[in-house]
């Protein structure tokens, strides 16, 4: 990051290196080509129409969003080819007709309700993925539900507009996991009960239906993607310090940070006050037996190296445009109020949907969707 | 709430009862005025010109704000009285500069660095606050550390721009007691300590400072307000179910409400999951031995009285777009997919700032600063 980028810095800004972005991005697509598994990023990391361009020039034309507003935008960008991968929001219906005329639209379908409202409402095909549930228990027909799974798939495959494209999950139980074995073992887990599903819906007559998977933490570390046929994660593109806590990746591969300038410094707890609080960071918190934390403090430093400070640097608590950070004494005496420090957010997704816009360490403003909601980034 | 308004709702969308909302302003309001003490309501609460318009039928004619920005904001809606009660940013100071010409603006120092700074950059009159520490331990200089606050003091006084007009505390304290009569105390007691702090700034010479306060527990449960001369509290407008947890409301006290779809039914865990997550409702959680809540839940009724339903009923997950809510058999059983339900939110600050538009019963739009952020309200 270069020193005139932060001496910039005027309110809690998004930085983004791009270069470390890209060597992400090339990272996860070579392993998903080099074993032929289709590549789907999920673009609720970014949520920017030039960061899609990316993924566009390394020969990406698929995606998978997080709401119909979303699937919006990206189809404006002239993306064909995505996939809601929320349960279908029945509110939206008139919307997602629109899209499925449109592009080649794909919707997660769990319950007959949500099918059978569908069947109702569409005019154009449409892709319809099962959503199981192999562990997470968040949404989704539990994977040994069998009699649950036929039937809805039974009820999709009686309709024409509703092409049962195959079965998809988000085993986000990796992010609970307590080490890396444990989160490749997770991922491989899923995995097999994914093949499990696919297998009896096959016994039923149900032929060739694609296996969808996608955390960042099992596609990033199993070096084998296993028998799917598509990867979905989205966070590799940026990390966090979730990821890194979860030893998913190393702090000098997070690609954003949250500049912050300095108000007030308390020498008596060794804390400084930010500008940059729950509404810029999130309240999302990496919870340790010790202590809450917020997020990991590095320092802009000279050329394109920044320095990363122990984890005793740490951001301690958020208010509302507050943030408390905890410093060791020498990092503490060298700052002053109206400097600005560097923060390493705990989930890079919340921030980019909060802060909207990102700074590039070449000084280019890069928009997403919540772009209106920015206002400082205009010198 | 009117049924016509909860049929139209299809995505993650603030609920504004205005009735309420006025109710609970009229109380604070009267209050202060009984007791003549100045009543200056932080709009970071409801971040909205309209509805600082109702503040104004009120003959309030001053705010405070917790940003520049916000600053700017109510500025340009003819708010000519606004104190920024948030360390003064060194890095905004050419806007601030430009609002001190304009308005009377008021601003938080509490460093000699911040004071000399503003010193060498303002060309027009400011008001300064010296923030104090009465036992939150998040910014201001600790109310008994007499010698600093006295260095401060001089050095304000010895400019001719800076005003010294009081000091000011925020007693976020009292969101940490554990009863009622816990937070009054701590009310209390952070009163008696500023009264301390202008009676040695009395001692010293420095006459007519003013006291501000302002958090809505202690401001709204305490029926002597103190001796004070100004209270600011914001969130009393809207409360939330934090505060209703803390004993300072009740929950039909609570003016706002997130609408969110369901979109799907989880039989075996009696979990219904809705289109509403972390960046609709925030990462806050009220945190208790059992469990962590990010909402409490109410269910549109017919006219204006929403049905509460009892906790056993809330938010028990969040993730980017999903809410996961725990229901009871027969509350489960009445819902389906498709329908709405309203969530009483953790803090309600924060899911304005997220939300940006509000919808009131009468199906009315008021806007905020946030608005452009929400695509949702275009009916």
């Amino acid at each position: 990051m270069e020193i005139s980028i932060t001496q910039k810095i005027r309110r809690p800004t998004l930085i983004l290196d791009e270069d470390q972005a890209r060597k992400n991005l090339r990272h996860m697509l070579e392993k998903a080509k080099s074993q032929s598994i289709s590549f789907r990023p999920h673009f609720k990391t970014h949520q920017s129409l030039e960061i899609g361009e990316w993924f566009r020039e390394e020969g990406v034309d698929r995606a998978a969003v997080s709401s119909v507003s979303m699937a919006e935008y990206f189809s404006i960008g002239d993306w064909k080819d995505i996939t809601i991968a929320f349960p279908v929001n029945l509110r939206e219906m008139d919307k997602v007709c629109v899209l499925a005329r449109k592009i080649e639209l794909g919707v997660l379908v769990e319950s007959l309700e949500s099918a059978a409202f569908l069947k109702e409402a569409l005019d154009s095909d449409i892709n319809v993925w099962i959503k199981i549930d192999t562990g997470l228990h968040r949404t989704g027909i539990l994977w040994n539900d069998q009699s649950s799974i036929l039937e809805l798939a039974t009820h999709i495959a009686d309709s024409k507009r509703l092409n049962f494209t195959g079965i998809l999950t988000h085993a986000g139980q990796t992010y609970d996991a307590k080490t890396t074995d444990g989160i490749r073992d997770l991922y491989s887990e899923s995995n097999t009960r994914m093949n499990d599903v696919r297998d009896y819906l096959e016994s039923a007559g149900f032929q060739g239906l694609k296996i969808s998977v996608g955390d960042t933490p099992g596609c990033w570390l199993s070096e084998n993607l296993g028998d799917v046929d598509e990867i979905r994660p989205g966070n590799f593109l940026f990390f966090d310090a979730m990821m890194e806590e979860l030893g998913v990746c190393r702090r000098s591969d997070i690609a954003v940070n949250v500049a912050c300038p300095v108000v007030a410094k308390h020498q008596e707890r060794l804390e400084v006050v930010v500008y940059g609080g729950g509404i810029h960071l999130s309240k999302q918190a990496i919870h340790t037996a010790e202590r809450d934390i917020y997020g990991y403090i590095c320092m802009p430093g000279v050329g394109e190296f920044p320095r990363y400070l122990s984890k005793e640097n740490y951001v301690s608590a958020l208010s509302q445009e507050h943030g408390v950070v905890k410093l060791e004494r020498n990092e503490f005496d060298t700052l002053h109020v109206g400097d600005t420090i560097y923060i390493q957010p705990v989930h890079s997704c919340l921030v980019v949907d909060l802060l909207g816009d990102y700074l590039t360490q070449d000084g280019r403003i890069i928009r997403s969707m919540n772009s209106e909601r920015i206002k400082n980034l205009q010198w």
